[in-house]
């Protein structure tokens, strides 16, 4: 099997190729080949040196979409995006990339169909940016998309061109709405989301955090361990019985500020929990106020998708997979 | 007030010139020029012809969109689609105009603004094919846009596009989902759809009429006249009302084949409705199965949008408007 990932050097991307190398099965067929894209050079595997290719380019470039699917991959994922930002201050550039590069590879892989057959398994990374409030106190699978974001519009856009080219048989192919990844690693960022992970990620490390908003505020998160098992379980999975509906609102945990702070005691101590500093920002606080709290992913959920119940798992995975030894 | 209509050939853009002519002040304020536009050179109103300028373009085609906007119209209507048979059958050309024609008006309006001050009211087309199978038993206005065709996939993505770029002030949209029009005037075409209309505009012209399907048949309609309706009142209605949740499902009837043919019995007698000839159609049975059967328009009544609630007003709309001094 040929599998392309497309965005390999993003937060998600790295991990997933991390789990591939790890476990040569993961995704229930041997690998033969692994081809990894992004705008920078993604990280070659060791353990896969030998049948890894990995280039620096933008996938969203004229001809770059056909030139990847003329190599004809089994399994491409599709995690390449502008972030929300990014896509709501340059909006042409979020349209370019976000909208146009993914019909681009979308429209590559139905010509490819047209000298031999060829229908890849294509799993795409969409998220619940796709919807916008007012909501329901839980967010049903049939709960229609009004995106508040030009990022969640290119998101909503994509889901419906997947379903559509699934639907005349030119891919198989899988949307994911991932919930908010928290624990994000790395350094703290200025996203409008970043504090959910800055307030249990840096005082975990003995660092001082910054809490914009009140403790009242829920959302729907998951790990980066559970994002990565979405993909692994998505390219495993039989999609015939997903009929045209293909794109999936991702199991996740509904928490509010308060309980993963409470979460933060129990894993690190009220040590940690004193290095959080609250500072209101009305901004933060009116953005965020958009988003989703909740949802009833009961399709995804029936058809295998796992992620945490609770706020201590999803940092005892953030303790697993970044501070090594522990706290 | 300039207006622009892109697909003023088409049947409900020949009906919405027709109104606009009768009645000056239809749109709620003078019209000193009209621009019509379709594939085919639209009909000039004779009371019109001194401000109206008629051309006969590909909207779609490279630098169209540009030159028509450049014109500045305040109010557009968007009505020119490839219809859904077509854009099933030719995929390229049903994503060309349906999608990318669209999409270049919208960026034709957003460049425009750059240059000078520029927020027209857009009123767009779209259609329930945006809704495909399974449903409730009544589709409310939240329910999600999961559409079984090429055309309805393209319709609903314009439906994003216009939410986004209103919301970012480029223009002032509103779409309207309209129900199947019944009773299409004209001859009998091959559409799916088709017979809805047929088994009671031959019928009440003296002529033969073949129905494909059982009488149990279920499915949602408004009359030419409330489509028109529809978009002259969405020219005038204040869209701050609506928030960024652009697209509505306009009002209609939901009523049976048996229903209809009930309705042609009291208006035209049983002499209409022994032209009727059942010819049982397995492969329209199945695509029309896959349709929406009854909606809970819910915002749209709220608005004011207005259609009919019995399928004796739809017939006696078309004799008013097709069949002259009557049947």
């Amino acid at each position: 099997m040929h599998v392309l990932i497309i965005g390999a050097a993003g937060m998600i991307g790295r991990k997933l190729v991390d789990r591939i190398a790890a476990k040569v099965d993961a995704l229930g067929c041997e690998i033969e080949r692994l081809t990894l894209v992004d705008i920078v050079k993604p990280v070659t595997p060791a353990a896969l040196a030998g049948i890894t290719q990995a280039h620096a380019i933008d996938f969203a470039d004229d001809d770059t979409a056909a030139r990847l699917i003329a190599e004809r991959p089994d399994l491409i994922f599709h995690l390449a995006a502008i972030v929300s930002g990014e896509a709501e201050t340059d909006f042409d550039r979020g349209y370019r990339v976000n909208l146009d590069g993914t019909r681009a590879v979308f429209e590559a892989i139905r010509r490819e169909s047209h000298t031999a057959s060829y229908c890849p398994r294509l799993v795409f990374a969409s998220s619940i940016a796709v919807f916008g409030a007012p909501f329901p106190e839980r967010i049903g699978d049939d709960f229609f998309t009004t995106p508040l974001t030009s990022y969640g519009t290119q998101k909503a856009i994509s889901e419906l061109l997947l379903a559509d080219y699934s639907r005349r048989g030119f891919f198989d192919g899988i949307g994911l709405r991932l919930p908010t990844i928290c624990i994000r690693p790395g350094k703290p960022n200025k996203a409008a989301s970043g504090f959910f992970s800055n307030i249990l990620r840096e005082p975990l490390a003995g660092q001082e955090a910054v809490l914009p908003v009140d403790e009242s505020v829920r959302h729907w998160f998951a790990s980066p361990r559970s994002a990565v098992g979405f993909f692994v379980h998505a390219a495993r999975l039989d999609l015939a019985s997903l009929g045209p509906r293909r794109n999936l609102t991702m199991p996740g945990l509904s928490a509010t500020v308060g309980e993963e702070i409470a979460a933060l005691a129990r894993v690190a101590g009220e040590k940690a929990v004193r290095l959080i500093r609250r500072q209101p920002d009305a901004a933060i606080a009116r953005i965020v106020a958009g988003w989703p709290t909740n949802f009833n992913p009961r399709r995804a959920v029936g058809l295998g998708f796992v992620a945490e119940t609770t706020f201590d798992e999803i940092i005892k995975a953030h303790v697993d997979a970044e501070l090594g030894s522990g706290i």
